[in-house]
């Protein structure tokens, strides 16, 4: 990096470089090499198998068929593509332009290019397992577990299996004894986390979901409750982003 | 009620009340009858064994050791009274003063008249069990266990029993399956109420524990994880409350 | 409901069913896969004294019309089954399916196999007393009375008596003095609990309701000024949680 | 005003002033004109008695008694003084200072020129009332009572009469009947206003106090309880401003 | 209106009426079970001095319409009858029921047997000056003059002079200097009462509004800069309660 | 626009212009009743050099035109307005009466005498540079955009370089590092500001949009992110408020 | 499991239960089950290296010390200890106590048995590594660092490498991106974690830690900016908690 | 301060210093690890015109004067050094260990080779001019102002003209209106920055105080305030943060 700087000292002493563009010239060089590398790092990251996502939530239809279009490009061989928090008239409009997509109407997710076989009966085992405490958390469960395997991970699925009836599960303890790592998703309280790190040896990916009334509202209580948990191997994802959850488990995961 | 109306009616026919002065008796006659139920009502909750309560927090020295004075009497039967919030200050001055006095640290309490017995080992077992969820509830769990005995409950108590630990709770499943109320002091997510709540017949009085640092602080994060509970039967105290969870208890348990 | 299960074991203590019938009875399976992704908790009652009810929010009506079937049960004797927070679309289409039903629209309840008697005139007195601070808190107050009366709850209503007119009370208090527990629902400033616990021995449930405007917007002054009463007796449900409030009760007062 | 503008104009014309200045003239003039107007109504103010009021939280002692003894003035007649919010150390430094000065440490008040007779038996009638809920909110009642009375307002105590025993306020019904105004102080929930608007003639001047633990930490819950009051003629006052109260109360009264 | 109770025991004191007469006249039952869960409180007015409005927020129709006919009356002389947050629909259908009522949209109020004038030009003096910073506080600015005057004061509206543009208050500096009471309704920063507490001799009751975006959602940041106001003689009332500052104001003035 | 006062003054210093008839032309009265509680603030501009802006929001239709149609004058030279949050229907509306003027959807900006050409290809440098953070900021950098144009100034646009995709911001390093004052518009955890704050000289407005979420939702979380930068020379605008960064903005760079 | 139900019910039938009594063992046998499951969980989990450790905070001294002597055990071979939130005081009686343990103040920590290394010249590599924003988050990140050591993690140390000055990162970028996790603690903003996830291949676990002043006091801006970031691939831990952060790598990593 | 940096660009430019020479001064290495976990960010004055300043709250005594005495530098040309938020001990080593150095008390800031003349008279004009509420703002104040002055700005001082008495405003009138740009600081509910916004060309960078009680503890009502305030051209500070206002000032006026 000195040798950059040098470098501009000796434009200014040349006359070539005034000395006000080179105070701004040294000032961003720094900046400019880490986004350099930064550039590099994307396309590492390319190779890990985490491609471009498209969040679909408050845009314009022709924006996002466009963005979709250009991510899939048009030529063989395609590249996956997976759309997330999509709505239902968007989900029809995708099938219709893209009548080879797959639309997961519960999960809200459209996937290109790949199949992400997101229909019951559910496979209860894998490297990583979305554990769902209410029949309500199902939505972000659904995003978790497609997004995962759209990132290529074998992934398992335990829906409503909350701490009011803890004997739910008994037929899973082997298969979440070998899992390593754990999603799990939960409103109202947000219990079920702590729960789970209790259990069993994988950490815990907890992911509050917005179900509730009154105090549970909105997914705050449920937040808090997994932040302030004091089970050892707990980290904590933003309200209903079961998306994040997965990417953490793709990124460790794939690489 | 109609005949006082009518009575202050006739004064003012009779001239003995101004038309004015009538206008405030009419407007508050029903509620003095109402208080006045309430005096016979305070009456009734006397013998019931509900007694006065002091509560000690900022009460300055003076003010304090006379308001035990008062309500202990100066001549046989004495009325035993229990004093809440003690510092440690308190606790010394009071014992100074009223020597036959039991002065209990850990809970805060000291009491006048009574032995509330607090000390280990700990019976589990009981009408009201009070049940706490880690080594630093203990301070608010002996509150409700010390207030419970003074109003003459036999009451139980389980320290330490908190949700990463659950199989601590099973040697006390026969016990906590005959209880008629439970109650369950948490800090930090507050999940035990809702775990002891989805195994036992007895409803479960909630006390939230300041206990813990970041979101956990102050007990908030504890308090709506337990308001928020999926698990029927539960009801939920301010945060560090024992006390009032034992008034409950004794007006349940005593009426 | 419990009597059920106790029933069965009743006649196999006595010798008229056999223990291998009994466990058929009984239910061998914990939970049953009924919809994807809801498992209903048979077993709940067993543990706890209370049968599972169908909570209507956001489920969609395929679902919601399955799960009450399976629980109603298709031969003699059927299980009574109740719904709550039932919209009236929801109501519709059980009463649709299940003619013999009865939908309560206030209450936002649905019942089968029990008439819960929630048209007025209303009885103000019972070993369970539900009483509401201003009209609009009706709503919340039924579900409370309506689910006391379904699980087998001899429950009494009295509307309408906030703080604003006290004098509302006074031919209530001999019923009030009576009762075993108060169920007491207010929204704004949440003051009725207070004023009842420190008129009769009996201790109150509170539950604040999300009625009002500014402040009181969604309840939370009201839940907040109950916990933070300095009444003795009384203990906090989440808002709007009348259902809370009655499980409560019915864990108290059936075993 | 538009003189003012054509006077301003007519110098632009003249070259006396500068366009670019003048644009800046035009722009405060209305400014100036109300401000001068404020000049005169605080000439106004002082006349009707409100003089200024030496606030003393976190003020360095110099600058406090300099503030006391400037506005207190060197030669008769002397202008009474009041200092609020006093801790006991200032409150010694003021008394050394001006001997002849009353210092309220209950009420955190420092009196020059004026009684404010602040000791009991207090007086429960007057024109105005300040009523108090629990013994912890006296601090709060005595600021404003003083402040009332330094004001020159006929001003009564009558403390400790929280709604856990409203029966306390039987023996005050006339005099509070006669009230033009009433203070309530109150902590906790923060009903006792709400009781009091429902009962008496008087508009309710409500005052939080930061009396509590858990959710009555700091008084925001007896705050949020009083603005949500459904009882009419209430408004409130910052948390802990007794001599908020007294202001309004002074302006109101004194006008 | 206290005067229809007081003008019926002046006639008592006249001998004009007989006591068992004006005990039917006043109303012997202490409130009317008038529609399913709603009791008209018809003797808050003899206690408080401000009779029942109705608040139609939330209500349905015929119950409205009921509870309206029912405080009416049915013989002359009439009780003149306030409805409070009236929406469109409910003024169409309450205009068509009672064809000599008032309904005036912008203050959501409904009249009958008395004509609120709340049409422009407005009268800017009175005892009670209602003030309003921006074009939108102008809804609940007009909840508050109608109100007000509906309980019988001399009432002035001037509306739309927020902090931004201080001048437009120079007009009307004689008038507010005039007057008894301020009501200033402000939303966003709700800077408006401390200036004019600054101002004016009068105390202010300030009143925030809902309007505004982002930190200004809802009025809380409006109500807390109320609280927080340093000047002296300001009380708050609960966000958009224009009707609360006309109560206060009546029971103020009226008594 | 502050010109065209200063223009007019100029003409009187210049002796073209009575000082009488320039007093006409600036207008004598300090504002004009336009409708009904709309006071338009003509000499706002006097004052701060920014001149009266139409908020559109929640304005009634009739309202807006009038006032529009005031502002804009009938005879030339007309001033040039701008409208902001206007919507689609208010848009189509003033389009159709002011068929001259310019509606930019994106933006919420309808402007009238003055082509903002907000369309793309964007220029994306100038003496005040709006940077976004995310595709669904660009709204509210199209009103400081549009705002900071109407005012005059050299604004340039730079959207959806969010930190992660830093490298993003390479090709604009030069023409950043050359601008007066950056607008950095950002939702989610809002750190956008304190990235270019660290790489450019300029100041940062920053202005948090309600974009996201969970934690994310309505822009509290950008907000105090943004305050809380650790980074210096960034100062933090109300939630979406980008017309308020433009203010800012040509109040500095216009005087 | 049905088994032992019909254990239970053949009991009845032989009379050696009471229905009463099987009622409540049918209910809590799956319960038991399971967590006598969760005991042989624990014991894997002792085989993993996560052990027991004690949490100092707000314990009493004598505690403390009998705690960590029962852990420790008194023949060898002995396990080793970590106590975390070790205060000075406490640091100091356990060195007394245990001569060979090793006090590490700026972590807080207190290791038995093991020597953490966490003494400058910090290595800035491993599979996990710690990094910290400002120079006062390095106490949070230490507690990270050795706790991650004392479970045998392969742990390097960054810190003060906060986003105002990201080319601090440079000579780190080859260590970060072979890192398998990366641990970040920052306060203020809590921008950093998000920047991370956007350079580099590894998943990021955010600890916000409670620095700064104003609107970052306590941490919860930089823990609600880091769950609402944009880049992929962040979880969160509470406040301060880095010993949580080294628990989730350590189950992870040890697995 | 960064005319050194230009300085000695422009002498490599006049040919009177090497390149190389030029890379020596201006300091190879990105930043220096000068204490440990405390890189000094000397290159940051480059990229943002801004030099090092050190935030010594929170730091310990010698890594305080290490810091300080690595900026300042150990021969002439010696570089000026700022220290803020330093607490009277700190400030006490910091004039023991450098002699010739300023402490002003009242802003908590040290100087080192610039004198910041803080002391009253304070000059009430400049280019920017600071402006506070109340006497207790004046700390903040005067952090504002010693940072201004210390980064060359010529910066002028107005304390104490709080809205509560606006008429202080009226000898600054002429200054403020040729001010570029006003810090104003003010606590409680905020208002001084609107109504300086609304009088004066110049924009107002907001700084709320955590001055106050109740609603205004820790200045969160000021800050909204300012937020939401009405008048345009305000932009807002973290609480408390002069420091970060100046900062502001010196990169758009220094630029």
């Amino acid at each position: 990096m000195p040798n950059r700087y040098l470098d501009i000292l000796q434009r200014v002493a040349a006359g070539t470089v005034a000395p006000e563009e080179a105070l701004l010239q040294i000032g961003q060089a720094p900046f400019e090499q880490l986004v350099q590398g930064l550039n590099l790092d994307k396309q590492r990251g390319l190779r890990t198998g985490l491609g471009e996502v498209v969040f679909a939530q408050s845009k314009r239809l022709p924006d996002l068929l466009a963005a979709v279009e250009s991510l899939y490009g048009r030529e063989e061989p395609r590249e996956p593509v997976l759309v997330t928090r999509v709505t239902a008239e968007q989900g029809t409009a995708l099938r219709e332009k893209f009548p080879d997509g797959y639309f997961y109407e519960q999960g809200r997710l459209f996937a290109l290019g790949k199949d992400l076989s997101l229909d019951p009966p559910w496979i209860p085992r894998g490297d990583v397992i979305v554990v769902t405490a209410g029949g309500a958390d199902i939505q972000v469960g659904m995003e978790a577990l497609g997004t995962a395997r759209f990132f290529g991970l074998n992934a398992g699925f335990i829906p409503d299996v909350g701490i009011a009836g803890l004997h739910r599960l008994l037929p899973y303890l082997p298969d979440l004894g070998k899992a390593r790592l754990i999603i799990a998703v939960a409103g109202m309280e947000g219990a079920l986390p702590g729960v789970l790190a209790g259990l069993f040896p994988a950490p815990v990916l907890a992911v509050p979901s917005s179900v509730g009334y009154g105090v549970s509202t909105g997914g705050y209580t449920a937040l808090a409750g997994m932040l302030a948990s004091c089970a050892a191997g707990i980290a904590v994802l933003n309200i209903d982003n079961g998306f994040g959850a997965a990417c953490f488990a793709a990124k460790l995961l794939n690489n």
